[in-house]
């Protein structure tokens, strides 16, 4: 095994990239529920959207890499690396609707994506919010209520897919069908992701508290 | 990092709880099996499946906070969250699908439904089993059998799925496809998500006798 | 806990093992290629291709099974378990889309399978040489070319999916959209599996170097 740098200053870093990370997820919720609540020049927004995810794909990488060189962070690696990875995940869902929309030549938005985006955007909000409070984890408690918030999103998330499905299947129209399932399960699939980032900074904050 | 508790007595709540939530696990399977072997008052057996995830989530709550605060358990950490998550993963597929009858508004059950959820309930009455198995590791050869059973239960299942679809796309119309196509992928990811949880239940045994 | 083997020689067997599990999902990917390419006898080719996956499952419970008993190995447990892991998913996806073609009575292939499939087997062979670089890791930059390159490719694979779903909704027949849909997705998920297998080895090089 090769030499590992030992700079306390260095700790600092991930805090920072994770707070960028945060940041980059909000923007492309933001941009979802813009292209979802204003249906307009779509190419544009959706190209926009992949440049934002591949903004979050490089913070990604850097926080993996400087893991590998890294021998002490505040937190434990792989608690760094699991929560990386979950914010990379919500971001991925986000821009991979999106895409889908364009696509499947998406013609309309409807109340089901825009309630379900909005849901998106509250989530991560306080996922965001969560991140920055690892720095210090002067207040844990902010921490855990941000969590059990991004829950209980995800469970009225879920009960939106499930009207929307259900809802979905009185028209007729199979290749509808089979486009809308796809988009209103991928933001769905969303807060699932929202969700598991939370558990992650959840563990972290009673952990390091 | 806060203070850790060293009380010996905690080490066995892991192995109350992680039976008790593979226990909620078989109620899900033996309400799934009702369910499609008698598909009246759907609603009611769909919601009390929700009842039983629920409950099943508390424990995996219970389990992973248990985690965050015990410093000596009788297994590795990663180990019991590990199957934890795998148990949890189980009863998902199973509540899901349930939810997934009821959402897609099904109006009768079928041969393959009904075989694959049977599957689903032998193999988490083996997994049970598999779980008790590990309190005190003194037949390392019985859990070893019961997951032998599982992975081939989870192969005929893999077997029942393939036949399905494939008698399914002998029908025309592509809505029916679409939702059956569903239930009845999701009931296979049961039993794969049954073979997950004893693929670590395997591993425990070998590490730990 | 019981007694751990402490054997030097052994530490080989794991590069051994990877190497094999690597070639035998080299061998998966070529005979999909074969499959999409020369769509004929393909009953014999899938029943081929399943042994193929059967025979790459046996090497990763070996790794398993070793890595539960050997307590010094070159590389951390949790890196190998990692990739034979993810050196497994890839097989899986292969041999899942051939199995799919069988299953839904796929008349004929079409152009977007031939590239995605060939964009799989230029993958896995990028896979294979980074596995083989890892025994010694004399050069390490070699095998970060190839991650690179796999990367690339998945971007690749990526775009011809993306083209390929929106040329897919021109048509108007609701079953072969499900059909070739799933196909396509399952394709190019094996590319994304060939990432994550990248990314891991690259964090392999990355450390060890």
């Amino acid at each position: 095994m090769g030499i590992k740098e030992w700079v306390v200053p260095q700790d600092r870093i991930f805090f920072d990239l994770l707070e960028k990370q945060a940041e980059t997820v909000v923007k492309g919720a933001d941009l979802l529920v813009e292209l979802v609540e204003d249906y307009t020049n779509v190419k544009e927004k959706v190209q926009l959207m992949k440049d934002i995810e591949h903004e979050g794909d490089e913070i990604t990488h850097e926080i993996y890499e400087q893991l590998n060189r890294t021998f002490i962070t505040p937190l434990e690696p792989e608690e760094i690396s699991r929560l990386a990875s979950a914010l990379d995940d919500i971001l991925d869902y986000i821009d991979g609707t999106a895409q889908q929309m364009h696509s499947y030549c998406i013609k309309e938005t409807d109340d089901a994506m825009i309630e379900l985006a909005k849901l998106i955007q509250v989530s991560v909000v306080e996922v965001e919010g969560a991140v920055k409070g690892i720095r210090t984890i002067k207040d844990p408690k902010n921490i855990e209520e941000r969590c059990i918030e991004v829950n209980r999103l995800e469970n009225i998330a879920d009960g939106v897919l499930g009207r929307a499905i259900r809802n979905l299947f009185t028209t007729s129209d199979a290749i509808t069908i089979i486009k809308l399932k796809d988009i209103y399960e991928n933001l769905e699939l969303a807060t699932d992701k929202c969700e598991d980032a939370a558990n992650i900074l959840s563990d972290i904050a009673i952990r390091h508290s």
